[in-house]
């Protein structure tokens, strides 16, 4: 993509001080959301006067549990966080984080959610971390680095070759997300597609980086939303841009592709006006 | 359930030996289903010649590894399995086999399919399993008992109290499912609950027994698909019928529910005639 060429190299001292604080974030993020999920006492509350945007006790600690190693370990950096928002910085790096992402699957119980942490320069993500503590999955990308590890082993992060969209399985959070206009354009790309499945949050983008599916498309995120995923799937030789084929990392409209091609397809239809 | 009262009693040697054949089932099941689960060279193809019913290696390997151990461990018992069909038995009990419920998830790498394995009697399942073996998670229910056998520990099975549909978390395949008079029914209980998700398959299920939500709809399910979650919902104290309220195990229109006041609000949505 474009807005990789503009990204400032990084020397190997710093990128793996990065690399070992973004675990360390994560570890601690796993630690302070596990004892909350599936807990009957869940405390969640409705934070948007419209639609339904569930904050959670888990979310919160999660977040501070992070920015606390944040102060400790790179306190020149700034941090840019769902929950508490932007603190400003002086070595040109952004810690990046939602703190649990999906926050409609950990209310469910299902373990779809995630932890995503990425550290952005001024021209984007350069490294991402998806983390799913329940099954104990992070997905990484970054730093030469495009790996999933889990109790089973560590797999290698390839995005797959796929014929063309009539082969190609998308995931969505639609239908419930969107304008209607959005919605027309995901469905312009959903009905020449193979598979379309819903309700998979951030965990679409690690199946996409694993090489399990093809397309993610989504409106409406946050900057917050899809850095990470930005790092981890870039990481595995997939594409990431929005629906005018420019950069993502600020959110909005995410069209996230498992390569140049069917990226290309995707985007033709997403573009085409209505009749 | 009306149909509970007809089901006969076993006596307890026969229902341990039944416990025990079905873990051993579910266990085989893995065996054969992981090698292939996420694995690039996973051999699908279309079985059906309308819509989008892929099978997998995977899915007639366990099938296949499940009915040796019914061969040697129950001769005289009936099976129904998914993949190959009926075979009579004599002693009044059927395993009812699903050997991997959710294929479209299954060929996603999403970890929210399962093995559905049930044992029936003419007043219907009596005792079923729900597992998850990529996460090693094992749902049970029937001959008292009612858990979740999780990596993480053992928790008990039991469906939540909820204040009534407005507050209800629903799950449900829609709304690639159904005809349009099904579509309808559900937008009407999904559009008066508090939350609706997709795309879990039978994991929506497990999540119903373990409290963590209040109802999962679906329509156009074979016997193979709801056995073995009806023992586990009903050991769990919630209650699964067909959308007129009768009996659910032959398949068709499913509405399983928390608890029975939760069931009736939904129920009448259902049911209720279009405008």
């Amino acid at each position: 993509m474009s807005a990789t060429a503009s990204r400032p190299m990084l020397d190997p001292a710093t990128r793996d001080a990065l690399q070992r604080c973004a675990h360390e974030l994560a570890d601690a993020a796993r630690a302070a959301i596990l004892p909350h999920f599936r807990s009957a006492a869940l405390d969640t509350e409705n934070k948007a006067s419209a639609g339904f945007d569930p904050v959670t006790v888990a979310d919160r600690a999660a977040e501070r549990a992070m920015r606390d190693v944040l102060v400790r370990l790179r306190p020149d950096d700034a941090i840019l966080g769902e929950e508490y928002g932007a603190q400003a910085g002086s070595s040109g790096l952004t810690w990046v984080l939602d703190p649990i992402d999906g926050t409609r699957a950990f209310m469910s119980g299902t373990p779809t959610w995630g932890v995503l942490i990425a550290v952005v320069t001024d021209g984007g993500p350069v490294y991402g971390l998806i983390d799913q503590p329940y099954m104990g999955e992070r997905f990484e990308g970054g730093f030469g680095v495009a790996q999933l590890t889990a109790p089973r082993g560590i797999s290698p992060l390839s995005t797959r070759p796929v014929g063309g969209l009539d082969q190609a399985i998308v995931f969505s959070t639609f239908p419930e997300i969107g304008t209607a206009g959005e919605r027309a354009a995901f469905e312009r790309v959903s009905t020449a597609a193979r598979l379309t499945r819903y309700g998979m949050d951030c965990y679409a983008y690690g199946l996409l980086a694993l090489g399990q599916i093809d397309l993610v498309i989504e409106a409406g995120l946050q900057s917050y939303d899809i850095c990470a995923p930005i790092a981890v799937i870039e990481a595995a030789g997939g594409v990431v841009t929005n629906w005018q084929g420019g950069p993502a990392h600020n959110g909005g409209q995410v069209l996230a592709a498992a390569n140049p091609a069917i990226h290309a397809e995707a985007l033709a239809l997403l573009a085409e006006r209505g009749a």
